[in-house]
C-alpha cells in the first residue's frame, strides 16, 4: 500500500487526524527519568539520548492506539551529536514497531544528485558494495523546494519506488513566514501560492486510491485564511499542519484544512502533547511523572475537538 | 577572530580561494581502501564509514596546506545512517586539527525555536544539565531561508556569539533553480534578487575587519551573469560558489564573484578534486591509489587558474 493510502487508513482506523510531534527538549522530561541516566562520570550527550529514548518510548506507549503518526523533528536530535541521532533512530524504530507512521521533519533540500542522497537516507536505501542498506527508513519526510524540481524529483522517485511520502513547505507557521512567502509575483500569485501550484504539478502522477498524492504540503495553522485557500488550491495534497496548540492555532483554524469527508490533513501537536501535564486542563490531575497519561488525555481531547470542528465546519 | 576574518586570513595565507567539497561517494574510493574494510561479516554501513574516513583524511593530508577550507555535504554522510554521521564527525575533527575551516553543507532551515536547535548543533553548543556540549562544531553552515528572518536569526546569533558563519541559498547551481528563484515579483525583482537583498539586510550588523559579513550567500558558478550581478548587489557577503568543474562552471565564470582585491568568494570543487585521478589532465600521471597526489595537482592547477582569471577579470 502506498504512503497516502496508509495514512488515510490509519486516520480512519483511529478516527484521528493528528500527529504527535516528537521534539523532546530535556526540560520536558521528568526528573525521575533524568536521575536514572545523569549519573556520575556519564557522557552528557549519551545521558541526554537515553532520557529522550525513554521519554519518547513512553509517549508512544501511551498514544500508539490513539494517534496515527509521529513526527520527530531532526534538529532536536542533531543537537546531541551522534548520540542524538541514535535517539532518533531508536525512536523511529520503536514507533514503526507500534504500527505508527513516521514523518521525519528534516526540511531537507539540495540539488539533484545530493537530493538523491537525502532521499536514499530517509525514503529509500543506500547502495553499498552490491547490497542495499537502510539508513533512517521513515514513511515521509518534509522537504524545502526553494531549489525547484530537480531538487525534489529524487524524493518523489523514492516515494514512488518505496511507497513513501513528502511534505513540501508552502506557507510555514512562523511569524516571519510572509517575509518571502507572501511576496507577490508579476502574475498576481504570492510565492506560497506559486509553491502550492508546484506541489500540484509535482504530485499529479502519484495519487493513491484515497484521492491524495504522495506529494503533500506544509501549511501553518497560524494562517487560517491561507490554510483555507490552500486546501482548495491543492485538492490532491495532504496538508501537514503545524502550529496548533502552543503556537496559537485552534481547532476551528485547522478545520479548513480538511475535505468534506474529513480527510486531507494531519494536525501536528508537539509541546501540547509532550507537556500536557503542564496544561491548565490537566495539571491538577496528572503529575510530571504521569506525562504519558496526561498526553493521552490531551490527545483524546484534541482528537474530539478537531473532529467536532470538522463536522461543524 | 570572527569567521569572516578567519576565512580571509586562510585565503590570503594559502593564496587560494577554493574549497574542497567532501561528498565521498563509495565509487570515488580506491579498491585498496575498500578491501581493507569490506571484510567477511562486516556491518556494511560501518565499512562504508571507515572507507570514507580514510579517504577524507588522506585527501585532507594531501591538501591541507594548499586549500583554506573543506565543505562536507551532510547528505552523503546521512545516507549511511549513524555510521555515516560518525564519519562526518571524524572528518570535521580531522580537518580542524589540520587547521582547515569547515563549512557544513546541510542547507538547514526551520522556524525559530527549531532553527535554534540546528544552530546549537552546528554553530554553538547544546545546554545539557547545566553544562554546554558541542554536537557538530563547524565554522559555517549553509542555510535555506525560505522561512524568513525568524528562521535565520538563531543562526546569526550563534555566528555572533561563537565567531561562526552562514551561507544562505540565493541562486543555486542546479538546472531548475530558476523554476522558483527566477520568478519576478511585482516590484521588478526576481526571487533570488529579493533573497540577496535579505542577505544584505540580515548581515548588516556582522562585518569583520576584512569588510565581509558572517552572513554569506550561495550562488552557482553555472549562472555567471547572475553571479556577476549578485557580487555587486551583496557587497558585504562572502559568496560560496558551487558548480565549478564537474557541473560546468569555468574559472572565467567564477572570477566575477570576487572583489577588486581578489577576496569575497570561495569556489567549491568536489568531484574534480576527489576524482582528480580520472581527469584527462592527470589520468596518465596518477593511479587511483594516488588519488591524494592527483587531488593536490588538480587543486594547485585550479588555484592558479582561478587566481589568473581573477587578475585578468
Amino acid at each position: 500500500m502506498n504512503f497516502t493510502d496508509k495514512l488515510a487508513k490509519q486516520i480512519k482506523l483511529k478516527n484521528n487526524p493528528s500527529v504527535l510531534g516528537l521534539d523532546p527538549k530535556l526540560e520536558y522530561i521528568p526528573a525521575s527519568i533524568k536521575e536514572k541516566y545523569f549519573v556520575k562520570n556519564v557522557n552528557y550527550q549519551k545521558a541526554a539520548a537515553e532520557c529522550i529514548i525513554e521519554f519518547n518510548k513512553r509517549l508512544i506507549d501511551a498514544l500508539y492506539d490513539v494517534i496515527p503518526a509521529v513526527k520527530p523533528q531532526l534538529a532536536y536530535y542533531e543537537m546531541y551529536g551522534i548520540e542524538g541521532i541514535r535517539a532518533f533512530n531508536e525512536t523511529i524504530g520503536y514507533a514503526k514497531e507500534k504500527g505508527l507512521l513516521v514523518i521525519a521533519d528534516g526540511k531537507r533540500n539540495d540539488i539533484g544528485t545530493t537530493a538523491q542522497a537525502y532521499a536514499a537516507a530517509y525514503l529509500g536505501k543506500t547502495p553499498i558494495n552490491g547490497t542495499e542498506q537502510e539508513a533512517f527508513g521513515v514513511d515521509a519526510l518534509t522537504v524545502n523546494a526553494y531549489l525547484g524540481i530537480d531538487g525534489v524529483k529524487p524524493f518523489i522517485e523514492e516515494c514512488e519506488k518505496n511507497d513513501r511520502g513528502i511534505f513540501i513547505l508552502v506557507k510555514t507557521s512562523n511569524p516571519s513566514s510572509g517575509q518571502l512567502q507572501d511576496l507577490k509575483l508579476q502574475d498576481g500569485r504570492t510565492i506560497y501560492e506559486t509553491m502550492a501550484d508546484l506541489v500540484n504539478e509535482w504530485g499529479s502522477t502519484t495519487a493513491g486510491q484515497c484521492g491524495y498524492s504522495s506529494v503533500g504540503a506544509v501549511v501553518g495553522a497560524t494562517y487560517p485564511k491561507q490554510l483555507s485557500e490552500l486546501r482548495k488550491r491543492m485538492p490532491k495534497a495532504w496538508i501537514l499542519v503545524p502550529g496548533y496548540g502552543a503556537q496559537g492555532g485552534t481547532a476551528q483554524d485547522v478545520a479548513a484544512a480538511f475535505d468534506k469527508n474529513g480527510l486531507g490533513a494531519i494536525i501536528n501537536a508537539s509541546r501540547s502533547l509532550m507537556c500536557a501535564y503542564r496544561l491548565d486542563a490537566w495539571k491538577d490531575k496528572f503529575t510530571h511523572e504521569d506525562f504519558g497519561k496526561a498526553a493521552r488525555a490531551e490527545a483524546e481531547r484534541m482528537r474530539d475537538e478537531i473532529n467536532r470542528a470538522i463536522s461543524e465546519f
